[in-house]
Order: structure tokens, then C-alpha cells, then sequence
């Protein structure tokens, strides 16, 4: 399954570090993309570019202004990520036999009309929290935790998992 | 078992809008209190507390100079979460025995000693990601889902899961 997600309505002061880390997000769990809507913000997209550089694999991060064109022209099934919506299982379930998944994460106001552009508005628990966990959990139950421990293809780092020390691999050089 | 998150290292300008997202991840999972450390800052303080007031249920959060004392007075499992950490599975289900069981979440750099005083080091994946994400999932495997629906006493608003719209309830009375 190809996931991206799509990331509404960013504010470039405010949700500078939020937005980096629903993109690092996605990226971690295997998401192919990430789309960015709202201001315009390269501080963001650089950063990530940045990580994708150094840790490996592909990974895809977009600039859209309108992004109800993006979420329109998407081929696939649609996911939006919001307090409001229903409990997760049953759309998920139908969303994991789908080759494209969209999954559609807003800042602090989504338009009314996003609710119904989409396939499944799911919640991740009916108590205001973090669309940053929100999308952890989402793509979760989409993907499952593979794609957190995958090697990454032209990885210049590579962590290895351990109990008590950083155990980093740089450049094919041990360093601690 | 009742979890307490510990946030290492909070820097009240870059940090405010993690750190909230943090304690209202906490909070919203069903964790019992987060203490937070690092730069003391009253406004994240008042804002997760505004939303319990709201919101409904017990959640703390309180501000601790010394995180090293109060990471040694904890009585129970402590489990650093670090990308640097082994693999959830092992370390997860001995904490899952406990009582008492607290999480660490640190900022950009966290002390080494840290790494020494916990009974694990786990990892949510080995690439860069979110502390709020990292969370969500070790909370995850640590409650499980079900603090993400209860239902919360003397709560002020309510949401019930809908799939095309908002279904919110303020003070008993239906708004939209």
C-alpha cells in the first residue's frame, strides 16, 4: 500500500515544528509522501529534505497551494484524520485493501467541506490531543511498525537498536 | 497501572506546542500526570489545565526543577523512549506487570545519565521521528486503547463518534 499524506492548512510560524514532525512521522512508518497546504514554507520542506538526505530511502515532501484540487484529483481512498470522526476499524479495514490511501491531517480549523471530499473521517480518540499521534496511530493500523525498523536504501546514518548506549553508524563509520 | 510521563528539557520558546501535545497525548491515553522539566513555563502549564478543566477526568501536570531527583524518587518501572533504544517487545510487557510505570521523553539533547537510571531505553522505530508520536505508541502498549474513549467525569464538552459530522456536546447542551 502507498500511503501520502496531506497536511492542511500549516502556518508557518506557528506550526513550523509540528508539521516537521507529521512529516518525520510519515516518513518513520513508511508513508510514501507528504504534501504540504496552507503557508507556503521552505524552512519545512528543507528540513525534511534534509533527513531524507542523511537517513536514506525515498520519501516525497510537496508544496500545494490548493489543496482541494490535490485531495479531488487523488485516486484513491481518503482518510481524514479529525477528533470528530467515527472509530477507526471499520474504515481501516477497508482502507488496507486499497493500493492508494490518502491520509488528510489538518492545523487547527478544517474546512467543513473536507469532511465530506473524503471516504472516512476517523478519529484517534474522542479527547483533544495531537495530529502528530493521531497520525502515528493511523498509520499504524495502515502499515503496521515494518516500515519503523526498515533499512533505508543510501542511508548515510543508521541507528541499531540497543539497551543501554547509542549505538550510530555514519558513513559506514562507527562512531560511539 | 498508573503512568506518569516525565518531559525532559523544555525550552519554553521552542518547545511550548510539543510539550502540549505531549501532555494532552499523555492525558488523552489515559496517563495519570505528566511532570514536566527543563524551562519553567506557566502558559503550557494553564493550557493542558484549561483542557482538563473542559474536558473532563484527573490528569496532573506539574513543573520540576530537579528531574534527576524525581527520576530516582520514582517507585516503579522507568522507561526512557529513544530512538536510540532497543525494540519495544522485551521491555514493554515486564512494564506492563507494574504498578506504577513512568516514561521519559526528552527534548533535543538528553543527558546521558538518563540512559543509566531507567529500567529501559526503548525505541518506537531507529529513524528520526517525534517525541509525540514515540509516546502515543509506547502509551499504546502500555494502556492499550481504551482511555482514548472513556468517558471523562464532570466534563464540560463531549464528542461522540460521527462519520460526516460534528457531534459535540457542551454543558448538556447539543451545539451542531
Amino acid at each position: 500500500m502507498n500511503v501520502t499524506v496531506l497536511r492542511l492548512g500549516h502556518r508557518k510560524e506557528r506550526d513550523k515544528r509540528i508539521t516537521t514532525h507529521c512529516a518525520l512521522v510519515a516518513r518513520a512508518f513508511g508513508a510514501k509522501a507528504i504534501i504540504l497546504s496552507g503557508e507556503m514554507d521552505d524552512s519545512v520542506v528543507e528540513s525534511v529534505k534534509g533527513v531524507v538526505k542523511n537517513w536514506g530511502g525515498k520519501f516525497s515532501i510537496t508544496y500545494k497551494k490548493d489543496w482541494k484540487k490535490t485531495l479531488e484529483k487523488f485516486k484513491g481512498f481518503k482518510i481524514h484524520c479529525t477528533m470528530y470522526g467515527e472509530k477507526p476499524e471499520k474504515k481501516i479495514s477497508l482502507a488496507r485493501k486499497k493500493a492508494e490511501v490518502m491520509v488528510v491531517i489538518g492545523a487547527e480549523k478544517v474546512p467543513s467541506d473536507v469532511y465530506k471530499m473524503v471516504d472516512a473521517n476517523i478519529a484517534v480518540g474522542s479527547q483533544p490531543h495531537s495530529e502528530v499521534a493521531a497520525l502515528a496511530i493511523i498509520l499504524l493500523k495502515l502499515l503496521g511498525e515494518k516500515g519503523l525498523w526498515a533499512e533505508r536504501a543510501g542511508a548515510k546514518i543508521r541507528i541499531f537498536p540497543s539497551e543501554k548506549r547509542k549505538n550510530i553508524v555514519k558513513r559506514g563509520k562507527k562512531n560511539i
